[in-house]
């Protein structure tokens, strides 16, 4: 959905990529000096890129290198590089008959250089859509370094096409103007985040600390396990170890990060970022991911109810954790269609076996719905007040367990904003960037399976609240974990902890709260016996974030070569079948499943 | 040999870390502004690092986080982090006897937080080796963050372990000065370099030309590879290719980058760097990757015993590349014993199959040889011009066919100056860089098992040079490439080329030359047809360079967490066995050999 909206600038004439300067947003650190715009043009033999020619070049012989994106008649082309577009006049002479045969012959996308003069274009033809819509030039000489064949289909068709197909053909697609955005962006956010951390405070690029941490071998570890997937050239993500510090210095560091690294385009963010509990989070917005961009919060009206004869209600709030909760659709009755409604009923009740009950405000203020009648007159009037209940809104109520009933509003939210989008309303608006914090999860949680045992909400190696670190020896059920995710708009794109440096404690947490064998990760637990320092870090989900940054639909459109959803590389078509002969040198046979093996015969 | 040779400064108190800075040498790109030092201690609880204090901050309280290097008979200890060293005194009041204690009792290598007043040393134990000598610190409170048990050695013997050890406890090795020294120099190293390609060249960080490069899907293809070896931290090397370069703009970038990277305390380097063709290289110093800080060169001396009566001589001289060269080794006679130019020729006997001769020129400046019988007074007299030989100099002479003659007097040249200088003589100045660039290489060689077949010299994408491209229809074994390496110290520290971009000469030179199916690169040969620009591109080894900058004798010094010789993580015991359940979702199978299935049932 989000492309073509940005596409739209696109097609008044993108400024040129090398004006993408980085944010220098307010940070306490010493702030870096501006950078001097780079130099695209040093170790090439071109002498200006299709980008950055003005009124200022007329007179000067060029030398540009580019594509052809645009051909006519025989008159004239249009030049296109990573830096922009150039239009070129052909000559029609006869002295450069040879000229204008060889420009007017090649076809769309083959490589030229053209060699020219910079020229003005005539009074009223000027384009000021085009950076170098006053421009343009007239080829003296010109060498066709490589034509191109047939497309498959127009570049500028590129986006429309299937996802298969864009992926087979990435190198067309990356000729587009919104991926080379995205990716030029991207690199610059990144090589910003790397001054912050280097030069401004002293980080080194290895993602650990040196100073003798056991997460260093804890990372070890990790790294050496079996790589299934093809890599890519993404780096798997921003990753920051830290000795000596706290979850606010993380946050601190984080925060300090992003403001500097933060694209000037997309305005500048506030620090510090907002914190919410993992508890907060999970009542408030029935997720541990808020989008705190609208409201529609998750309100309880249990006490409200607690005193009415609804049956399901009394059933609800009998059980230990029973809660009776609902959110408001303001303007629900203007936008949303019954069958709308009944959709997010049914979705409640396949997703998460929840039944809903809808209550409408009526104009004349009056609420219809099939609990009106269980309720007095105070209680409906009560109800209005804490749900906030205007007219023509629309109420969702949930009565059940609090983490289901949670998680069902908060799905139905995030549901109905979507339709109330689809139908017209603004309620997310794609210009704001809402950073928070959820902190204060549980350090365990009971295994699904067997919910008598316990598993690490996260990993083994988070470190309990400091508040909480006797109820680990007493009620580890009961400990919150020194985790922190990081969210934007909805979205998880960081996380981290502060880890155990004690061995004692580690060895405690595997043995007797998790039931695993310590012996796997000895080396880890000796590791933290020779002074391994108090430490804790954070990963940052760089194509996650990026992809938000540049409201792009999918994280493939900030990823130069991704692979498809299935791991394939639908470019190079691998991974491919191995012979056998080829893994014998590697000790390995391949398993084929009988039904493929069958088909591979055939 | 040059580890201790380094670490003499340390010892002498290494300058604080921090005051590291890259040289900003000659380029003339706009010079970047020298960064602001960075901010250590932001985000953590510390005040200072162990590395900072100087007399200005008596007075100061301050709180240290660090390991105890050292500590006497509770008086004092030496509190070490990654900047430096300081002295704490330990109070020896009533008041302070539980923070006297706790630091008496800490074990060596224990990560302890002191807090305390920063006090003048007194006067006459000011000790001007060490950065922080000024001052110590009176502990006030204290706590042993994390205690350290009994090391399986002491810290600074851990030079002296053997390298499955040192791998072993990586994490304790990594507190020595010199990893810290190496690592940090390589961070900062790294990220000029950064600097050098992304804000002054705009170059992306996706090692490939993303307008629509042939190169592009090439390396899609080696990405897509089976990753036999498990991945450690360390970058693979830095990947650079461009669109629309020569071989001299790859150049000079290179050259650039270098001169803006290179650390300032390893004095300057000047550009552009010499250059060599291979034929020169192999002529004048048997090998592709010359040393050219020290002289010893080969010598083609064929015409002046051409007219000898030396059965051998004229032998060789019979054959198409037969020749007769030599180098001649100063002082020889007086460094050399006897046994040393015995294992000389057994060296060039066994590896090279090549027969040496020596030739002494005694005090009296005549010559001592089994040849000078057959040599008149005029062809010894040319024969010591044309070999400058000086008094109690050696010659080594060699003839046979040209190549395996000028391989084997490369590498005597090598063998003698490591018994030079094992011998008190200084040849190669380990404070000089002599960059070289080899160039003209040979693009295609004959098969060794069948020499009138043809390979690749370096790899089937090779370009040739643009001199010779007819040659590649007529005569392919005279084709010089567009192949170049940087060879630095003899050492090659990086190496590229120009690659084909036109999809016909790459189809030819895949089936017509190399005799391969070009099938199997079809999606290759499609990318070059759909517009793919002139292309280029190198590849620096940064382990290797980066480990003679700061003169380590292995690459293992210069990366955090190397794998060992055989690819295993000695630390984490990685890879280790899985079990066939374990790999069943993989649909892989472990084929054992014989004996390694017995050993493991035993």
């Amino acid at each position: 959905m989000a492309l073509p909206r940005l596409l739209r600038p696109l097609l008044r004439g993108l400024p040129p990529l090398a004006r993408l300067g980085c944010g220098r947003a307010l940070h306490r650190a010493a702030p870096a000096p501006a950078p001097a715009a780079p130099d695209f043009n040093s170790f090439v033999t071109r002498t200006n890129t299709c980008g950055e020619l003005r009124s200022a070049h007329v007179g000067q012989e060029v030398t540009l290198y580019g594509w052809i994106q645009y051909q006519r008649q025989g008159l004239f082309l249009v030049l296109r590089d990573f830096q922009g577009l150039t239009q070129i006049i052909i000559p029609q002479d006869e002295a450069h008959a040879h000229v204008k045969k060889l420009l007017s012959n090649a076809p769309v996308e083959s490589v030229v250089r053209v060699t020219g003069i910079v020229i003005p274009r005539p009074p009223g033809q000027e384009n000021p859509k085009m950076p170098t819509g006053d421009i343009e030039v007239k080829a003296e000489t010109a060498e066709v370094l490589n034509s191109c064949k047939k497309l498959p289909f127009e570049i500028k068709d590129f986006i429309k096409k299937s996802e298969a197909l864009r992926m087979q053909y990435r190198y067309l697609d990356l000729r587009s103007f919104q991926l080379q955005y995205n990716l030029r962006l991207r690199s610059q956010i990144v090589m910003r985040m790397r001054e912050y951390l280097c030069n401004l405070h002293g980080s080194k690029r290895i993602p650990c600390a040196l100073e003798g941490s056991g997460q260093v071998l804890l990372s070890a570890t990790e790294s050496s396990a079996v790589q299934a997937a093809p890599h890519g050239w993404r780096p798997g993500q921003i990753d920051i170890e830290m000795s000596f510090v706290d979850q606010a210095g993380i946050q601190r560091l984080i925060e300090g990060l992003l403001q500097y690294s933060w694209p000037e385009q997309r305005g500048s963010i506030t620090a510090p970022f907002p914190s919410m509990t993992y508890e907060e989070a999970l009542a408030n917005y029935g997720t541990d991911k808020p989008d705190t961009r609208f409201g529609m919060k998750i309100v309880d009206i249990s006490d409200f109810l607690r005193r009415s004869d609804i049956q399901f209600v009394q059933d609800a709030l009998s059980y230990p954790h029973g809660t009776v909760k609902a959110i408001c659709i303001p303007h629900g009755v203007r936008y949303l269609k019954n069958k709308d409604l009944e959709s997010l009923k049914e979705s409640a009740k396949s997703q998460f076996n929840q039944e809903i009950m809808e209550i409408i405000c009526r104009p004349d203020g009056s609420l219809k719905s099939l609990l009106t009648k269980f309720l007095g007159e105070k209680q409906q009037s009560e109800l209005i007040q804490a749900l906030n209940m205007q007219v023509d809104d629309v109420v969702l109520l949930a009565a059940g367990e609090h983490k289901q009933v949670c998680s069902a509003l908060g799905s139905l939210r995030l549901e109905t904003a979507d339709l109330l989008e689809a139908a017209g309303l603004v309620l997310r608006d794609p210009t704001a960037f809402h950073f928070l914090w959820v902190v204060d999860f549980p350090l365990f949680l009971p295994k699904e399976e067997n919910p008598t045992e316990l598993e690490s909400a996260h990993h083994p190696f988070t470190a309990p609240h400091p508040s909480d670190t006797s109820l680990l020896y007493s009620d580890p059920t009961k400990v919150r974990s020194q985790h922190y995710d990081l969210v934007l708009n909805g979205n998880e794109v960081g996380g981290g902890s502060i880890r155990i440096h004690s061995a004692e404690q580690q060895r405690f947490v595997l043995e007797k709260v998790l039931k695993e064998d310590s012996e796997v990760l000895s080396h880890l637990l000796e590791a933290l016996e020779f002074g391994a320092p108090p430490h804790g870090g954070i990963a940052l989900g760089l194509d996650r974030l990026i992809s938000l940054i540049v409201d792009a639909p999918s994280i493939r459109d900030v990823i130069a070569f991704p692979k498809s959803f299935r791991g394939r590389d639908l470019m190079g078509n691998a991974p491919d079948y191995v012979t056998p002969e080829e893994l014998e040198p590697y000790h390995i046979q391949v398993s084929w499943l009988l039904a493929e093996k069958e088909a591979k015969k055939n």
